[in-house]
């Protein structure tokens, strides 16, 4: 990676004049928060030197001008909750929250938009739409820490994908402030537009390495007032995973088709303190079904109980409050078996989920790692855990570094990706640098350049550029 | 515009090579039948030195490698419909054919989607998808003749696109050659991703100048077979452009919402020798709903008729293939009225047509041209036709200018662009110069200049780099 200039005294007191002082911070306090995001491996840590929490976008466009001036890097930072290290300043600097950027800033509900600060909270604007009858439909399942700002940076993907698909879906347009430290909106409330080029969809996912998105003018729906939850509960996991294909294939549009094996179901029933039906041996597969209309969700949940039947469900019930709250809480349940664990986030097509989850288990026999296997299976999205359990720290290391190598091999083989909705952030730049096509990773590599001559915003992450 | 050196005979030679001597076509007919595409106006062509017409993507990325040794450009031509001059070679040098890259490759029905050659016609895809059951939701006007590659290189619209989306909707991954001469895929047939920049969408719109699409692997949908097409007769235009948010804000969720006002349906009808109601004085709103089943369709009928009633139509009928002949005739009906004309391509919030339609068709009451208005009201796109009529050539095209400063400056400042399906293509080119926003034209011309460093690929047109 680049070597940056040290932050002195002299760029602090810019960051003061540019912000105020007190939205420039040195404590070593608050930069040990900052070192790192959800990424509990202190490995991975890194201090930042300086803390700003600017409070406009013409704040932040002054704060890139600064690091672009002193050749400091800028980590930018939404919710802090990336598990690719994406908020880690791997390379010191300044991090930049957004967090002061928490305004609501326009809700249409006639024209069905809503344009917001990047620092909005993603559950408010979620419920803020709810309150005038409509939908935000993106949903990570960090909803409730996580911010906006961040899932349009990762095109963070969540529970509702299967149905509206993930963040990247759901903007008319983005303000962003470029690494050179100018502000511009990209995109805009149109339904169709063939003038220049589609910057707006360039910048989200690119995880903070091409601009800083400060706001965005949010798409909202009409709301679905009929839902149907049910969970099919399988004995022979290969019937679970079989249901997924048949559901999707029966037009049943789905909101969410979601996978946990039995490893995760005892776990986050053991940790939930919640006994479900076949507890023992059981994988689970919850669909949620939403529609405009009575009519449908009836003619759909009847459907929706034949297929299960026909796909030798040991079990079919009403996925209450109970069945979701084990599924929030699988990654902690995990975490109670074993303190040290690390999740992939494989996506492949939709149709191959099946086999992609039973030839992976398949291999994953051939380790000594504990492994629980939860999908979005409705989008081909799919977390293996592996629990280090009492293993030796080397054969962890060795054994995670064999058994990633081997999934990636296989998903690159079927026409998956690594990243799903986590992103590359810091942990996978190496990673992607072997799977990526060639000429794809050197398009990257040029818009980075182009865009970030200094090579200021977002270092070390997505991509390694020199 | 930069200057480059000549095609050679030592070019030519190295084209044959590559290529087979048949497909390489220097005859004065043919250079002289690629020196347009649709633009009629004799000022915007220019014959190009040579036409090729490479048979694979090898191929296609062996003619981008010689053009780069020699310094010759290159304009990539999918069916020449364009109406921006987007295939005219205003550079000279080699026009690149694609349409011996014509094959469908795969359509899988079950995983619902389609792989082709960028050089198959938009109509072929449509029919094979239908042939299985299925829904190719891409629908320019002009997909007899149109390719697929055009489509998605300047992300054409249409019809649909209201229920739908545009082309860039339609689209999993795409096969490109670079610039510089390099072959790749960008996106995947996935549901979600976050891994790395997502360039399919930079790809496409980008008119040829950031690469050339060889093929693409498209999204199938269900066909829907219940269908209904009304048309709405208003003799007062207000009330017409007025019932297209009404329609909007019912969720009737339509795959079309046509306007064209009495002029155009005048035209059109006399061309077509059609009487439709209210020729002397009715503006035409048709609609087209597609359900999944009929209760659903009889309900949406019920409402569609309600509506059209409440917003004051004087006839309210069944859209047959009358209606539709005269909506397709519409532009050879202008035509039979003035041999020169000219065509606008805005789009605006959808929610902002009516008040749009209204405020341009009063500025423009003030010039000499005569105006008619089609519409794809249900996405926000306005299709202003002037008609020069029996004006003077300098009369004429002052006023032309000034409309469009009028027209530009107006959408502009509701959050509209200058072209919604059409492209800017070399026609618009300094237009867009001067309403983009800055910020972003800069970011536009620097990502151009980081792909194409020798300004190769389809120069003069969208962006002027040097």
């Amino acid at each position: 990676m680049k070597k940056y200039n040290p932050v002195t005294e002299e760029v602090i007191e810019e960051l003061r004049a540019a912000l105020g002082a007190e939205y420039v911070r040195v404590d070593a306090g608050t930069l040990d928060r900052y070192k790192t995001d959800e990424e509990p491996d202190p490995h991975y840590h890194h201090l930042p030197e300086v803390v700003v929490l600017p409070g406009s976008t013409e704040e932040v466009a002054a704060v890139m001008k600064i690091a672009n001036k002193y050749l400091v890097p800028v980590t930018p930072r939404g919710g802090g909750t990336s598990v690719s290290c994406g908020a880690v300043p791997v390379c010191g600097g300044i991090v930049l929250l957004i967090e002061r950027m928490n305004k609501i800033i326009e809700l249409d509900a006639d024209a069905m938009y809503m344009t917001v600060q990047a620092g909005v909270l993603t559950k408010e604007i979620q419920m803020r739409a709810n309150e005038v009858g409509l939908l935000y439909a993106g949903d990570p399942c960090s909803a409730e820490s996580c911010l906006i700002g961040g899932n349009l940076a990762t095109n963070a993907g969540g529970n509702k994908a299967v149905r509206y698909g993930t963040t990247r879906h759901q903007v008319y347009s983005l303000e962003v402030v470029t690494p050179t430290g100018e502000i511009t909106t990209l995109g805009g409330r149109l339904k169709k537009c063939s003038t220049g080029y589609c910057l707006e969809q360039l910048m989200m996912g690119s995880e903070g390495t091409l601009g800083i998105i400060t706001g965005a003018t949010l798409k909202l729906l009409p709301l679905c007032p009929y839902r149907v939850d049910i969970f099919a509960v399988f004995t022979d996991v290969n019937k679970a995973v079989n249901l997924v294909p048949m559901l999707i294939k029966a037009g049943l549009n789905p909101t969410s088709v979601e996978f946990m094996d039995n490893a995760f179901v005892r776990a986050a029933c053991d940790y939930s303190d919640i006994r479900l039906p076949h507890y023992e041996d059981g994988s689970y597969v919850i669909v949620t079904v939403e529609t405009y209309n009575e009519d449908e969700l009836d003619s759909k949940m009847e459907k929706l109980d034949e297929i299960c039947n026909e796909a030798g469900a040991d079990y079919v019930g009403e996925a209450d409050e109970r069945v979701w709250t084990v599924r929030r809480n699988c990654l902690e349940g995990s975490k109670a078996l074993s303190k040290v664990s690390t999740s992939d986030d494989l996506v492949v097509p939709q149709n191959l989920i099946a086999t992609t989850i039973s030839a992976l288990c398949e291999e994953a026999k051939k380790f000594h790692f504990k492994v629980c296997t939860l999908a979005h299976a409705g989008d081909g999205n799919l977390h293996f855990n592996m629990l280090k359990m009492d293993m030796s720290d080397e054969l962890w290391e060795k054994e995670v570094k064999e058994f990633h190598a081997i999934c990636y091999k296989y998903i690159y083989s079927v026409g998956g990706r690594m990243s799903g909705e986590h992103g590359i952030g810091f942990k996978h730049v190496y990673d992607l640098e072997k799977y990526c096509d060639p000429v794809e990773l050197q398009i990257m590599k040029s818009i980075k350049k182009a865009l970030d001559p200094n090579l200021i915003l977002n270092p070390g992450k997505l991509i390694d550029v020199e």
